[in-house]
């Protein structure tokens, strides 16, 4: 049985002093009144709440949990640097190493420079790929999630048309489109985004195809304009080098962020050779850039995953979740979509438009300990145990029950918010 | 005798996999060959750079450094949530507890938001102006800093004039060239921002007087526009309040950072009252932006300014530096300008139009163990104690000897990219 009093507790302190009690995507604005705003404590694939209940946790921080929460390896690299120093007056010897291990894995990558929110590296890539061509358009896929910056936050008040004036879209997988946009921009193509694969909120995932990540390669080199891969909520959970290395395709610039310190604060901006010049004239940089922690982190993660079986057993893991869960689904009779790669699923209920389902077998999950999203991809991560795999199908088990019990009595979606994100998806839909 | 040949060999290195060698802030680029780029090791006031060498350090990370690198009080609030969690799938009770603290510190504030660089928070307070308005223009003191984004970017390469479209500048204490900015504007209006003091690069500094911030309070209200005060560099080094409590002025939002953690990755966006609703209509996040541990520093960082004489300490010692550094420079036949709040201090030198005599002294105080710059505002830490400024004037004394010594044989300013700063600088000057 969990408890919340404290979570409300901290709701109401919260409601006071900061807006809306909470902002961005760790609000829990949009989501049941099971899931709980505030947690305490992380462990491997475990986190527990501020009332103490404990879940597995298919969420990851919302990514950067790759490894486990508290990684023995990259705790113990952490605190050592910490106990030098993290903040000082200039970069550490971490960051040389850093940027080595990275160019060392990451096929297309000559360099790498730091940051710290994924939207630091999406935006540096933006003015990058403008200073390299004196050419002003970037073309981004429609709908797709690349940070929350003026030029492309998915919600635009506060901001102006100035800030996307020469922002153009396409549909994600489509060719025919992306060669439109090309047409539209009538020579003046900086750059392309693209995630490696679609993956936004309240949207089934998909996998684009080898010829369509071929075709955005050949378009860009026939443009002179550059290919962007966005990393930033894939990256390293498809493969140990860029997302698209899978589908022989190598981008010019690649943007990471969330899993690099496993949970560490730290982005990248990785770049070809040709991209060297233009990378030092641009004038980009943080307070925190350069602090020598979480580059300490990095380097200890990505020495575990050039070096252990971390991705096999993830995958391994999330695709045994997602056969039970289909098992169980087809047994009691719901028709679901799990979409994406295992490691990384949504899963959505078929006949249920206002999400009432969905809503209703997430909650039921997270009130049996195992915290799941009803409108955003999940993450696994590569501490997920057999003990948590089988935790987590006896409670989804008896979600379906619970849910199948309650079926003809679920109310409609009450969230006027959520009705609405799902309204705008349905015009906006890629497919 | 200061050595080099590991910060020669990591220099090395990181020419081949950053671009430039470094980027940002804590590039060297802009400096004499004695000052080190990399560092190994920070405590209380004092840093190690990568061969070992020790320096009293008047940079303080540009400004993180508060309260003495590995401050006690913050390292174990900050160890002690390391062990429960950091970036978890959401927000910790140290969040709210720190929203709690800044609201009853800064008397201006109802609410704040977080967020991990200072420019995540200058671009925060222009989307939240428009967002509460609804008008476009932002106006900002000509030549002055608050970040580095395509909006605000001191190099423009790589932006478009588009994301400054509506961006009016004006002169820096001067009412009247305010009042003509805004009646440019013609009743757009959204925000005006200004930081506390002028803190520019390669300028002197300066105090803006009352009279000047009272009237562009005045001129905010009269145009129902905001006044946002920039705290990111100035923050707590001037008044446990916001900086202008000290002339009577209260903004409508401050954004702050740098200090807020004492080093660990925190910045925030503090606003009144009759912002709220505007400020939770934006959509802003990042991946780190409700990470644990920052915010259990940040609410330690805070404990001790509240409660310590940290402030008056850290003043007392960089008046004593100061008043050291005066007595030395006319002992010695010098002419020098020491500008901005002491515990915030600029040194230049009169006569000195390429600056080859300032690069001369401090990196002959570089050379001695203490870390002066000769462009930047500088930082003062609470964590100063008397044999620091003791070792400070010693070096200081002898760092105007040897410049006495070779004054007549100094060549001129070698470095073209420091000619090409001070040649914009000359032209921008705001005085």
């Amino acid at each position: 049985m969990t408890t919340n009093s404290r979570d409300r507790a901290l709701r109401e302190r919260a409601r006071a002093v900061i807006p809306g009690g909470m902002y961005g995507h760790e609000s829990v604005a949009l989501l049941p009144e099971d899931f709980p705003q505030f947690f305490s404590r992380g462990e491997g694939a475990r986190i527990w709440d501020a009332d103490g209940n404990e879940y597995v946790d298919y969420m990851c921080a919302f990514g950067p949990n790759l490894l486990g929460y508290r990684n023995p390896a990259v705790e113990e690299a952490a605190s050592a640097q910490a106990a030098l120093g993290d903040t000082l007056t200039g970069p550490s010897e971490a960051m040389v190493t850093l940027a080595e291990d990275l160019v060392s894995m990451i096929s297309h990558a000559a360099w790498a420079m730091f940051c710290k929110n994924g939207s630091d590296a999406t935006s540096m890539a933006m003015v990058l790929a403008r200073a390299h061509s004196g050419r002003r358009k970037i073309l981004v896929a429609q709908g797709a999630y690349h940070g929350a910056s003026p030029w492309n936050t998915p919600n635009p008040k506060g901001t102006l048309p100035e800030d996307r004036a020469h922002i153009l879209y396409f549909r994600y997988d489509d060719l025919d489109s992306l060669r439109d946009a090309f047409r539209q921009a009538d020579g003046d193509v900086a750059g392309v985004f693209a995630t490696p694969f679609r993956h936004e909120v309240f949207e089934d995932q998909f996998l684009p195809s080898a010829e369509f990540a071929r075709g955005a390669r050949q378009l860009c080199d026939d443009a002179d304009a550059l290919l962007i891969v966005d990393e930033v909520r894939a990256g390293f959970r498809l493969a140990r080098d860029a997302s698209w290395s899978l589908l022989g395709v190598e981008p010019d610039l690649t943007t990471w962020g969330k899993v690099l310190g496993n949970g560490y604060p730290i982005s990248a901006l990785l770049g070809c050779e040709k991209l060297r010049a233009a990378a030092s004239s641009i004038y980009v940089t943080g307070s925190f850039w350069f602090s020598a922690v979480p580059m300490a982190a990095a380097v200890a993660t990505l020495a575990v995953v050039r070096t252990s079986d971390y991705l096999e057993r993830m995958i391994a893991r999330a695709e045994e979740m997602r056969k039970g869960i289909a098992e169980q689904a087809a047994a009691h009779g719901f028709g679901i979509r799990q979409t994406g790669p295992a490691q990384m699923p949504q899963i959505f209920f078929a006949d249920d438009p206002d999400m009432r389902i969905g809503y209703f077998w997430a909650a039921a999950a997270v009130r049996r300990g195992v915290y799941l999203h009803p409108y955003h991809n999940m993450f696994a991560t590569s501490a997920l145990t057999e003990a948590d795999i089988a935790k987590t199908l006896a409670a989804t088990d008896e979600a379906f029950a619970e849910l199948k019990r309650a079926w003809a009595n679920i109310p409609p979606q009450p969230n006027p918010a959520v009705l609405a994100r799902i309204k705008a998806k349905a015009l906006l839909s890629p497919r």
